[in-house]
């Protein structure tokens, strides 16, 4: 076809993978989703993915662009079936290069293509903090976490993705560059156009390089499994935990009990506290100052007014590496093998609606699946949820996939009864475009949809993705 | 005409002010924009707010929305001489109501023409901070403050006013009403609309209602005033200010001896600090914790480097209060009867080129006006300085007037090469329309043309304001 041909003669053969080369960027995370496209195309240069887009638009191909395939959502793997435009995917795994490392001005300057974890080593070395963290690090771009405005353990303390870039170069759907690398902490000159492509999942325009912000590097870092009262104490000790340790808490996550009898048998893992609480707590402390004194003291004060019933405090290396080890593990698919039947949510309510909400999921899974197992953990100070129901043991899988869709249904209803999102940080990409759209009201798709006609009149970037489909 | 007689029998004689009761809302700060309008309209809710744009935009007519008309670049008011359009003052001032203060969601609801005032003692009471915070607290409102992306004082610690928008309601300019009142502190369910409105100065709807995030309270605050060694050392100083006092350090701001000097000579106050310096820092800390210590140990860390000269800790509420007095009486327009004539700029460059920045615009200034006075002060801790050069005798002010626009021309040029911006937290309204466009490429303001043309296709809302005139 005479448009790979032109894109191979202009990028050389590192730049265009066919064939088998290109599969592995064509099925994303754990297979579900897989498509097609004409190539995969691996620009090394600002310069050659404006080219790269030119082409397109000429030729009328859409674009699907791609990080380190991480995503959960299917947002950067080309859709499959009948569409009505041929695509490829624009991988930015060549433009990987950390631009520089401002210690002075607290931000690092990266390629698209630039893994999260790359990020933290080279700032870590300057003695700042680049914060986004989450397991993927080593695979997880800088340009996909922007594209999905990626969340992670330490958003509670200093924001989503989205909090971190100060500026940032895109190039538009027609293949202008948009040099809007700026470092400024305030700037109040007209509309703020980045906002518009974090979170955008390359639908807008493709991410090339960004400026983000660094933070202080916190040496003393202490963390604690607390074994709670009931989702009841949950924001009580969010409180007093902002109140006794302000801005040093940087992780406030859920554990449910079930979860971590799962990992510790699994890995074989002595319990870091004995059964007795369905939930805990996994906090962590860190500053550029010691913190144990106020953990402690937290702690204390936590247990008196009895919210917190039992704790371990993290006091080697290996036993902080032990509570976090199980963080990590804490997802179903590592622990149940029946979990591929199961439903899974990311979801995210107002943070004082987080007890209520779980609770109510739990009395609607019970009502329709009686015997699955209702299991939400993560990132509750920020009023998200990694919350799954799922059959535990394989004769219940063939009753609960009987009601499985019902149940979803009635799942995110009650999601967006509670004024929450299906998407706290997974982005929509193709798993939610069916679902997503009771979340907002009809005029906020419009509105979306007159800036993306906008922005991307010949409709080639990434298509079928985060806009719901049809009217 | 017909079009006020309608919006006069549909809102009620309250909602309709014009001849001599309109003049107030026609003029602007200090006298330096005013203009014209059919009448000042009051809608006291949302739906008469959509009613109001919808007759605007039956009858051709612009809306120039308005809050509390404290802005400072002219946003608000409406323009003078001719224009093609007819316009009203949109008044936000009936829309006062603080909506509710929802202490376990950490946020507060209010109308557009809450004031920043109302909200803080509203937030107070339930023990909760709404950070945002300046002199016109008293007067300046929600909208007005999210129109502009307004900033403050503790902007360092907790952001400018966008970061603290959860969600908001607005009326487009068709007079729907798109309601985006959501609460979350994740979500990554499509563009993030609400950011587009935020800093638009009205230029694409017409904001109605906001969530806003509150933090923790700090009732151990303490202010101490540190004279610095030099510009030189101003970032060094906050490197350590935020490693011993962590996320504690909420005020970070530049004070120099010669106004210092007046201001102490003007209000009969005796001088914090003798003289010897040439700059000082006003820092804050403010914690839920008592933070006497670490201020005082980060004190003496800083004058054991060499960074600070000598410092004076506020031990009363009285001391505290004249430090801040002098802070907040630190604009030449209190000092200098001179200041009419002089220049005056709302900048930002990035954090590590302050110093820099300052000494090369005392260099142009003593080239072009040799007897001017160069004088900056403010949030230097946002890389955010507001910056004058004036005259400050009456025999100056001829030589100075010549040289006047040469200066600002060269001023403006030399913020745009350190990769800054004229308009760090105040907006572009009128005042800065004719000389922002160097800061932003070409393709940018293409952009936000797009983005103006997509949701206010009519450019009824606020026209011949933020985006450039011209080609």
């Amino acid at each position: 076809m005479t448009f790979v041909a032109e894109l191979r003669s202009d990028l050389g053969p590192a730049g265009i993978l066919t064939g088998s080369d290109a599969a592995p960027y064509l099925t994303g995370q754990r297979g579900l989703f897989s498509g097609e496209a004409l190539a995969v195309v691996r620009p090394a240069s600002v310069d050659e993915t404006a080219r790269v887009v030119q082409a397109c638009a000429a030729y009328g191909v859409a674009i699907v662009p791609q990080g380190g395939n991480t995503g959960m959502s299917g947002g950067a793997v080309p859709t499959a079936g009948d569409t009505p435009m041929p695509a490829i995917v624009l991988s930015m795994s060549r433009m990987n290069r950390i631009v520089s490392v401002d210690p002075d001005r607290w931000t690092v300057t990266a390629e698209a293509g630039a893994t999260i974890g790359a990020l933290q080593q080279a700032t870590d070395a300057a003695n700042r903090q680049f914060a986004p963290d989450w397991g993927a690090r080593g695979t997880a771009t800088v340009g996909g976490a922007i594209a999905t405005n990626a969340g992670g353990n330490n958003v509670l303390r200093y924001g989503t993705m989205r909090d971190q870039v100060l500026g940032l170069e895109a190039v538009l759907a027609d293949g202008r560059v948009w040099d809007g690398l700026r470092a400024l902490r305030k700037d109040s000159s007209g509309y703020d156009l980045k906002h518009l492509f974090i979170g955008a999942e390359g639908t807008l325009g493709v991410v090339t390089r960004a400026v983000l912000r660094l933070h202080p590097a916190t040496p003393n870092a202490q963390s604690a499994l607390a074994a709670i009262s009931g989702l009841g104490s949950l924001m009580r000790l969010l409180e007093l935990a902002s109140a006794r340790c302000g801005g040093d808490v940087t992780a406030f996550e859920l554990v449910p009990d079930v979860g971590l009898a799962r990992v510790c048998e699994k890995l074989g893992l002595s319990r870091p506290l004995q059964a007795g609480a369905e939930f805990y707590v996994l906090l962590r402390l860190a500053s550029a100052e010691p913190v144990s004194e106020r953990l402690g003291a937290f702690l204390a004060e936590a247990s008196e007014r009895g919210w917190v019933t039992d704790a371990a405090v993290a006091v080697t290396e290996e036993h902080t590496e032990r509570l976090w080890t199980i963080r990590d593990e804490l997802s179903p698919m590592f622990l149940w093998a029946q979990h591929e039947h199961g439903l899974k949510f990311d979801n995210a309510v107002p943070i004082d609606r987080l007890g209520p909400y779980h609770d109510e999921v739990r009395r609607i899974a019970a009502e329709l699946a009686p015997g699955a197992l209702t299991y939400g953990f993560g990132h509750v100070g920020d009023g998200n949820i990694h919350l799954y129901v799922l059959p535990t043991r394989d004769e219940q899988v063939e009753p609960f996939l009987a009601v499985r869709d019902q149940l979803q249904e009635r799942i995110d209803e009650v999601t967006f009864r509670f004024g929450g999102t299906l998407s706290a940080e997974h982005g929509i990409g193709q798993l939610l475009q069916g679902r997503i759209r009771p979340q907002k009201p009809p005029v906020e798709w419009e509105l979306m949809r007159s800036v993306k006609d906008a922005l991307d009149p010949q409709g080639i970037m990434n298509p079928h993705k985060t806009l719901p489909a049809g009217p």
